[in-house]
């Protein structure tokens, strides 16, 4: 059986790699990678041959990997954070349905999850995902805006904790501003906000703020916003969102 | 500096384990976890010093983490699934910050991220994470039936992917029917739904159905239940969540 792995390799620290990726990269000829990834993974993936595409060459990349899985054995397509998660793993199975191709046919689909930015950016501040969350992409440019707007208003009603993927580009700048316009209509002004920015690389910048004093011209691209619900807490120790554990209820969830 | 590490060790399945939350272990004298959770690590913490509590008894457990800190150099408490989601990361904060004891004021806390229930269960099928997404806990022990119901009725308006834990408990078997009911108003009757019970461990079992079919019967507290949103779709490779790249956009997020 020929075998693809569509991996997410994690924030970039490789003390997140899993050693299930680890695993599926080491029994992998071909890694095919945007080139950061291909450079964070390093000595990992050092014997392997290597097929970088640019930004924008999503398809391509994808189309690349089933193409060298149907030639080869066992191929790694690798994304960061979370494959799953607003990555590329949705867009191999996206050509297998539109677009199939008779080499592809046998080929084994095997995706292997990773922590997604918003888990560690939550980790590096305490819990504020201990409750129910939501993750919003504000990218514009696969979703229509009208979309988009109705989730931060369903979020904001449903007092969701909200990462917000995407919160800002060269070209785009006013959503994220819009969103906490509406959000303060739904939470205090002193809601804690998490700007999380260049995570896990060595010039990672975390700062926590609040609602108000959201400034969305501190904020692009390689920059995850993170808002509290209206119960999230910021004290001398960290960010957290209360479960009401502190209510000594008996608790039947995972523990 | 005295030292606690939250460590979320993922699904069970040490493969998920990262390295992070292995140095972590490692540097740790003590390990405060569920009995469940110590016998998974196994070998891993073998020469620990091992503190079960039952669950139940969150707490203590938090309590217990801080106390061996204040005592001790370093010590982990030890959650499945990511410490920081619907885990035991939020109650060592909202103990730090609403009961403080002297005896914790030098302890570093430090959390680390694991690989999450909705994670695991997405990379199972495909990719039915790939767009906006939302988590949910259907468990009214510690937040009231109405603020649960106001995110069901949002997620379900917001047309996101949920992720339901905690659907189903021995006391508690209407709440997953209403919120199909909920849904069902807002989204085709064959939207895919994922169950996913005892994720990564022998007996794992992972269905696809629709939400139409969606049987609460079959689910129990040990399933995740994922719901697609109204452009998610099943076929015979897997469940994916389409992200539009198919319109061939060009693309500025994450590769």
């Amino acid at each position: 059986m020929k075998k693809l792995y569509i991996i997410g390799m994690g924030p970039g620290d490789l003390n997140y790699l899993a050693p299930a990726a680890r695993k599926a990269l080491a029994a992998s000829s071909d890694i095919v990678a945007y080139q950061l990834y291909l450079d964070l993974l390093g000595e990992v993936i050092a014997d392997k041959q290597h097929h970088a595409l640019d930004l924008g060459k999503e398809i391509e990349r994808a189309e690349l990997a089933l193409n060298l899985a149907a030639e080869k054995q066992c191929v790694a397509l690798v994304s960061s954070g979370d494959a799953g998660i607003f990555a590329m793993a949705t867009l191999v199975f996206e050509l297998l349905d539109k677009q199939p191709k008779a080499i592809w046919n046998d080929i084994d689909i095997e995706v292997i999850a990773g922590i997604s930015a918003l888990q560690l950016a939550a980790s590096r501040v305490g819990a504020p995902l201990a409750h129910d969350f939501c993750a919003i992409s504000l990218s514009d440019l696969l979703t229509p805006w009208e979309t988009i707007n109705t989730r931060i208003h369903a979020a904001a009603q449903g007092d969701f904790v909200i990462a917000f993927y995407n919160p800002v580009s060269k070209k785009r700048d006013w959503q994220l501003d819009h969103a906490k316009q509406v959000l303060l209509k739904h939470r205090p002004t002193d809601c804690p906000v998490i700007i999380a920015r260049n995570l896990s690389r060595p010039d990672e910048n975390i700062t926590v703020t609040t609602l108000e004093k959201l400034d969305s011209t501190q904020v692009d691209m390689l920059t995850l916003v993170m808002v509290g619900n209206s119960e999230t807490r910021a004290f001398a120790k960290g960010v957290y969102t209360p479960r009401g554990y502190s209510k000594k209820l008996q608790l039947e969830t995972q523990a």
